[in-house]
């Protein structure tokens, strides 16, 4: 069923951006990286990433005929359809017709979507969530993302804000206040750099946590050391890892119920613990979900790794365009 | 644009049958109830709503071709492509063919969906969410139900039980068990039920309240009476409407932050207090929801009462068949 035409998947990020020729059936041609100039507002990035392009399309001795189109993420706030960015902190953008300029700059049709959306729709192709189309993405990093897919489709809502679980409210009083202006959201608890800080936070409780030891001598410590320490029955660390799996665990049992996926996909650095990690947030899932939703679901480590944008970027192309 | 030609919406509840023959701009044409025949597991259901349609029509002087097919919503769990009723409880359906009965009693085309899927169609067509392509529904009635719709789709999720936010634990610690079998739904806190008994529950910190004496009075008070006399500053009620509200705007809050919607509908009986309700909800859902979202957002009143079923199910035929 393959034409052998190929889709260009790129992902664009604060530090690179993620590039791959990608063929009909979600096979990886050729993938690579540019680093991403943020000086001037990001104005050199289309035109970096479209010469990038060009090199690559010479390198394979193929003509640009050959590529059917361009799936992009991007950072920031988007208007899917004109493929806008109204504002992109970590590039710079604001304002930007990011859709229009890659097209007249490569020649070829481009559709856009949002970062955490186009590594949703990979898992969903070719990932953990692979066959099924109601599928809840989060991802676990410096913040906690996510995508929503319905019935195979994005779901981007309103004003293009869907999926954003991590700033829903997880800590109702006292909680720590979030880079949106909130408090309490399941960022803040349940993201990398919330198990980091919590951690740190427990030292006065649990001075004899071999994560103190850790952090007295080497000056910092990481939320995989919490992971790897919770692994070896460190009390400190399994404490940290009960509350951001609880919370988290929790805050799907509830987005299940409503939304009833097939596939919840837990990635970014903190999944890649796993059963560490999943067990326990599928522990207070089943707590709160509803039976049948429970039944429905299958709660899995994210595959893709890196790869999931230029995945779902190259379905968007195929798909959408 | 009207073709002139008409469907029938059809919503099958526990004591009766509502129809309509309504138009392609959603006008209703004639509307008509008859008795749920609940008798022998619901057997006669079918055959009573074919006949019924047969008459109506006849008294229409109208030929079966001026109807383009049937739309019908029914409680239960439903297997929606196939419109099979797996089970209904309050029907006495178990895997009972609707669609495939329905269309061979009639002889027009029928489609099939959940109760509250059509009411929040129902809706999104031509009452509170009209315009909106992302609405959020929720009935507060005997319990709390909910639908979900994105980009002009109703989320059915991968078994079916999408927009159950009923069943969304709201109370983690000590809620009240709830028919699902677990605890602290938002259903024993938001619904009218919940309403009711959280004020009986507050007679002995509140003697004095008007609500105590009514119901030493006449043996009962309803929800209504709470919602009522919340709006005349009791302070039971108050407290009572307060505590419902801020479940019911905090679960909202995290919801739309997920979903980012255009419109949050509330329908049900409770939902008739307006303001009294509405106000205390919109506060707390402004003070969780994420920033953006509720730019994007307004929570409005359902609109069209009873007839919102028939007119998402006549909307489902029009544009499913």
């Amino acid at each position: 069923m393959s034409s052998n035409k190929w889709y260009i998947g790129i992902d664009l990020g604060g530090t690179s951006v993620k590039m791959a020729f990608i063929d009909d059936e979600a096979q990886i041609i050729d993938k690579w990286n540019i680093k991403t100039d943020t000086t001037n507002n990001g104005e050199n990035i289309v035109k970096d990433i479209s010469e990038s392009i060009k090199t690559k399309i010479e390198e394979h001795q193929k003509d640009k005929d050959h590529i059917k189109g361009i799936g992009m993420g991007s950072p920031g706030f988007l208007e899917i359809d004109e493929g806008f960015v109204y504002h992109s902190v970590n590039i710079g953008w604001k304002n930007y017709p990011l859709k229009d300029e890659l097209e007249k700059a490569v020649g070829l049709p481009v559709i856009v979507d949002n970062d955490a959306n186009i590594a949703a729709i990979g898992e969903m192709w070719k990932g953990a969530g692979e066959g099924a189309k109601d599928v809840l993405c989060v991802t676990l990093g410096t913040g906690v993302g996510g995508g929503v897919i319905t019935d195979g489709e994005i779901v981007h809502g309103v004003n293009g804000m869907a999926g954003e679980i991590g700033h829903t409210t997880a800590v109702l009083k006292g909680g720590v206040l979030c880079n949106c202006g909130k408090t309490g959201c399941l960022e803040t608890v349940s993201s990398a750099t919330a198990i980091r800080r919590m951690a740190i936070e427990g030292f006065k409780d649990h001075p004899e946590s071999r994560l103190k030891k850790k952090y007295d001598k080497e000056g910092d410590i990481s939320s995989k050391d919490v992971l790897d320490f919770a692994k070896e029955q460190d009390h400190l660390a399994m404490a940290v890892v009960k509350k951001a799996s609880f919370h988290l665990g929790f805050a799907l049992a509830n987005f299940a119920t409503v939304m009833n996926p097939a596939k919840i996909v837990i990635g970014g650095g903190v999944s890649k613990a796993g059963d560490t990690l999943l067990d326990p947030v599928k522990h207070y899932f089943r707590m709160y979900a509803l039976p049948r939703v429970n039944e429905g679901v299958e709660i899995v480590a994210a595959q893709l790794g890196n790869d999931a944008g230029i995945i779902g970027a190259a379905w968007l192309a195929k798909t959408k365009l």
